[in-house]
């Protein structure tokens, strides 16, 4: 009567690139569902923690480290996985763009990002669960400092502006949009100015707290 | 190398209950911590969704029904129960107080309402998804309309503040309150009126979309 489940985590890790919102997709090298695109992600071990079980899977299989993690949402219909019982805890994690090497392990024969709005076809209720994740991921931004997760340390407001606007798929009006942001009161000035390219050179902000995701009341 | 587990679900059930937030608790009626305090809550049986097996659950172990439901976070810790690895993922559920007839069955010797800021000693890490699903309820209350899932189908602005205060655990400004509250567009006058008591007649508010939780921009 009570099910003996396999226990996996699966990650759903976002960046963004050329101001479009991306999500890494690995191509799995097995069967079930052998050559389709996928969530990282595998099999908890027998003592590992779940959080400890999706970090090292994601790093394992696409060679990305040093990422943001949240618990997303268990996902458990008793035919998600043709292998049998198979209950997901899902994971999205969020990492500034930049130089990322992605790496395909053994379980992946190839590693990818791809644009939320132009995904391929995924295996399992993979599909479900990015589009969990999207959601829970705007959900945030209105109430978060979440969206910081895919700056690097040190940022100008039209570079928040630029991951705000990927992620909601919508442009924002320039003033309204300032004032929002420092309205948050989790941002400083560092005191330097950017100055790249064909810019005015722009104020420097980091976060107050940088080292975690803050509720804004 | 791949952990077999056994899965379960955890059900922190709330209510308020003369001004007061609670949660449901039901005293163990078998090892391991026999005759302590713990969650509803059992194993996902075979052919069962997770959110039907914490349904199934609260309804067996308390005769409860009718509650808003909502998984909350899954606990994986190796070490969480003595009975081998068991990975529980915890729900919290809403319901309004009134004639809540509470009923335990073979697995708990007991059940009741305990008031959140003094619960007994907890089994498992009962304590620590109970904390979790506390902060979870108190950061939505301030955008969503979630409390409203303790409130009957027709209410006095009166009552949705005395549900905040007991969710937050501290007053709230009359004025300052119904702007806000009024302020999130998701209420309707019924055009009647509540005559209970001492107190003067007051309007009768519904909730626009009564069957969903919505966030506020």
């Amino acid at each position: 009567m009570t099910a003996n489940a396999q226990v996996s985590t699966d990650i759903v890790l976002f960046t963004v690139q050329t101001d479009s919102m991306k999500v890494l997709l690995v191509r799995r090298a097995a069967k079930p569902f052998k050559g389709v695109w996928a969530l990282p992600g595998g099999f908890v071990r027998q003592d590992e923690d779940l959080a400890d079980c999706a970090r090292r899977e994601l790093e394992e299989e696409t060679g990305v480290a040093g990422f943001y993690l949240e618990q997303l949402q268990t996902f458990g219909a008793p035919e998600r996985d043709p292998r049998g019982r198979v209950i997901t805890v899902a994971y999205y994690a969020l990492i500034p763009s930049g130089d990322l090497v992605i790496q395909a392990d053994s379980d992946a024969d190839a590693a990818a990002w791809f644009p939320v709005g132009d995904l391929p076809e995924l295996a399992f209720d993979h599909a479900e669960i990015v589009a969990s994740a999207v959601k829970r991921l705007r959900a945030k931004l209105g109430y978060s400092t979440i969206a910081f997760q895919l700056l690097d340390e040190q940022f100008t407001l039209s570079a928040v502006q630029q991951i705000y606007e990927a992620i909601t798929g919508s442009p924002a009006d320039k003033r309204n949009f300032r004032k929002l942001i420092l309205g948050f009161g989790e941002l400083e000035e560092t005191g330097e100015l950017s100055r790249d390219g064909a810019h005015r050179p722009a104020k420097l902000y980091r976060l107050i707290e940088p080292d975690k995701v803050t509720i804004i009341k």
